[in-house]
């Protein structure tokens, strides 16, 4: 899975680098560990963001935190930082079990070509799946385009449909890993 | 829906007040606005954070962040702030509809006596539901007790069960209130 803060949209559509939340990288740890998602990656190519990123996990996984809450750390030990999606693809496809199919998400799809079942099967065959969510307005419609797939937007029950990223992350990895009973 | 900040437990399961994190009422009020939940109470009996609670409303839904997002503000707009559960309680049933019933969730219930379908079938029913989440590391046991229902918990792909309360929220709302695919 990856969060991507570079490239992704403002709220007027233009192409932004955006600044990491720190309860982005709890929430999402916490359920990537939960459904056993094996990476967990945050790309930015913002030095400072990612000096940033390198104190939550040094906290979290070797520093005070990981004794006071060992739950926390085993979350936050799935991150992994890189500058681009091609960085995160490239350490993927070196595992050796070939180049990645890459899904994207938006609640903005408006011809999505894969739904949960799909996505469903897909991570449970030999071929490794990256999931991409973007922050922010959401992913750049270039990064949209490139992609494999582009997964179906959750639906909610009206026209109002503007769930954070958090939210989001969660309630894909239940549909596409959880046990839902 | 309502989120309790009191009575909750601590880490060694000692009766607190948590205090409010802003990002749950946002979080959660926009998955309570994407799913079409009528009412996001939150619950403290602190008056500095009921004033928190308060400014926080206030900025997006009648004053600067109004205008600024009203995506937002239609989501803080269901925020309603309650000193218990039982004022909770007192104002649904003032609707009229009869004394909703009361289903509480926990990562920790042993003896779940609910689940996810027939949350739903109760959702879709006349009566109301009150579903209750707790903050800090979750509701106190004598408000898991003296619910009506006590909902499964989410079951992730192995032992390891540490979601965020926002999380949770959108997951549960998904599975009772999403259309799934």
């Amino acid at each position: 899975m990856a969060l991507v803060h570079h490239p992704v949209v403002d709220k007027n559509g233009e192409t932004i680098a955006a600044a990491v939340t720190a309860l982005d990288l709890h929430d999402i740890a916490r359920a990537s560990k939960t459904f056993g998602v094996n990476a967990f990656y945050v790309v930015t190519p913002l030095e400072d963001q990612q000096v940033l990123i390198q104190q939550i996990i040094g906290h979290w996984v070797t520093g005070a935190g990981a004794e006071y809450n060992p739950d926390r750390q085993a979350a936050l030990a799935l991150i992994r930082l890189k500058p681009s999606l091609q960085d995160v693809l490239a350490e993927m496809e070196a595992a050796g079990e070939g180049r990645p199919r890459v899904v994207v998400t938006s609640a903005r799809i408006e011809k999505s070509d894969l739904n949960y079942a799909q996505l469903g099967q897909m991570a449970h065959s030999d071929r490794p799946v990256l999931l991409v969510f973007g922050t922010a307005w959401g992913l750049a419609p270039e990064v949209m385009a490139g992609a494999d797939f582009r997964l179906a937007p959750i639906a909610g029950r009206g026209a109002y449909n503007h769930l954070a990223v958090r939210s989001a992350v969660a309630i894909i990895l239940d549909r596409v890993l959880g046990n839902g009973t």
